[in-house]
């Protein structure tokens, strides 16, 4: 059984330039809980003027559907972040640093390490408050600016995050520099380290054509936990060119013809994905739904 | 070491509806040639009403450049094709077949049985000619019109074409149906029954974005020879929606991070993709030459 946890209505949307409103939102939350879909990363409690379709993040936890077994997770750049966080019902902080100063200086205006330092006590607090911790690790598989990422440095910083509390971590290949043999064996390396102490999941993008192939050779390696955005949405304001999220219907798609379960709907994820075109008024990257 | 089977010039351009010119052809070979290209499905010697973008067929292997190492294939589809191939040089014949009597009725107007037959004298005097004969068995993953082929069947018509001479097989997912883990059971199938007697090659198309992850699965397989088309092109006049073959400069880019040699150059290869956008006017699938 694969554990999806679809971002399309963060990491999709974060970037466009057209907005969406808060009902478009809600109703795109709601679509894809009918579609099967039991965690979602919601919103972003990021500065709206950097990022301004991430601005109504309370207005939307306020208005999604409560449904059991269906969990939301909110993303967390800093301590501000968390206070909004922690204002609102969402059930999961999704705690992110990249793991290069080159690309952190860029996304969060900090140094890997002051990133980190000041997510411990983030960390603290959420677990002190009872919200379960996913510690994001972006860049894990290479940075645009700086170029290779040690394996070494990514698990260290992990290892920040599990200290102070996190039970999950994210490998987040922000823009798309992944391959397949690289994602076994960080996978590898990871695992020898945390065992089954640490769930891990993986974040992919198909900036080069890339993300089912990396989706594979993690599951091949043992993952069950996997980031997606419905129609293949997403991008990143501070990784040029960067293309969308792995597909959720691509993957869905994928895992259902290997025979591995993921519990959606496919026709209902590609209905979803269809309605998120017009939404968005123009052609979105997904394969399936072309079909 | 990846062998690469370039089918740009052949599947990438025969549903085009942009008329390309000799001159274009030869200059795209060319160039592919130039970036490390030593095997190319240059044409194609079907009815040339039915496929116009391939009338020229006869004018290309005049044309192109004839380099030490460097092998022409053509595609051959009947008896009458074949004895047009034999007035060129063309190095290998590669001879078609779907395994799947819905498709074949529409792409060749014969039952398989019926192709399959024609096929035998086809080959058997391709080899009495001594050209060597590649068996490309369509629809080897699925129809989409009749849905599942069984593998025994796919079997079937491949042990036809070995018994009649040929002496390489490829199997070709004409409409982009097939997953990781059915690649490694049909693979696994074949390469049981020939052992190193015959060589397997793979032929994936992107239709539901499963290309790369399908070549990821056949290498894991053993499987060290592959079909793609520069900038993704392609697609197939009776398989409605089938977008292009496995892109060849992503393929490379794929093969480069996991460490694997595919003995051309990146860069030069992403160059004649954009040139290629270029000569067609308009976007391609292809991916890394976009970032």
């Amino acid at each position: 059984m694969i554990e999806i946890c679809e971002v399309g209505p963060r990491d999709g949307l974060q970037n466009e330039k057209k907005p969406i409103s808060t009902d478009q939102k809600v109703e795109m939350i709601t679509r894809l809980i009918d579609a099967g879909i039991k965690k979602i990363e919601a919103v972003s409690f990021v500065n709206p003027k950097v990022v301004p379709q991430m601005a109504d993040a309370e207005e939307v936890m306020k208005r999604v559907p409560r449904v059991d077994g269906v969990k939301y997770a909110g993303l967390i750049l800093n301590y501000s972040g968390m206070e909004r966080a922690m204002k609102t019902d969402v059930d999961i902080f999704h705690i992110v640093t990249t793991t290069s100063d080159a690309f952190n200086l860029k996304n969060a205006r900090k140094t890997v390490d002051q990133n980190v330092a000041e997510h411990i006590t983030v960390i603290q607090e959420a677990v002190a408050a009872k919200k379960p911790v996913t510690g994001v690790l972006g860049t894990a598989f290479g940075c645009p600016y700086s170029g290779e990422v040690p394996v070494d440095r990514v698990l260290e910083i992990s290892e920040a995050f599990v200290k102070a509390g996190a039970s999950e971590i994210v490998l987040a290949d922000t823009t798309g520099l992944a391959n397949p043999v690289q994602v076994a064996e960080v996978v590898n390396r990871f695992q020898r380290h945390y065992g089954d102490d640490i769930k891990l999941g993986l974040h992919f993008h198909n900036t080069r054509g890339l993300g089912l192939a990396n989706v594979l050779a993690g599951y091949q390696a043992g993952i069950r936990r996997f980031d997606s955005s419905i129609a293949g949405l997403g991008g990143c304001p501070f990784a040029p060119k960067a293309v969308g999220n792995v597909c959720t219907e691509d993957m869905v798609n994928m895992f259902a013809g290997m025979g591995v379960e993921t519990g959606t709907d496919l026709q209902k994820l590609v209905e979803t994905a269809l309605w998120m075109e017009e939404q968005m008024e123009k052609r979105l990257d997904g394969m399936v739904m072309k079909v």
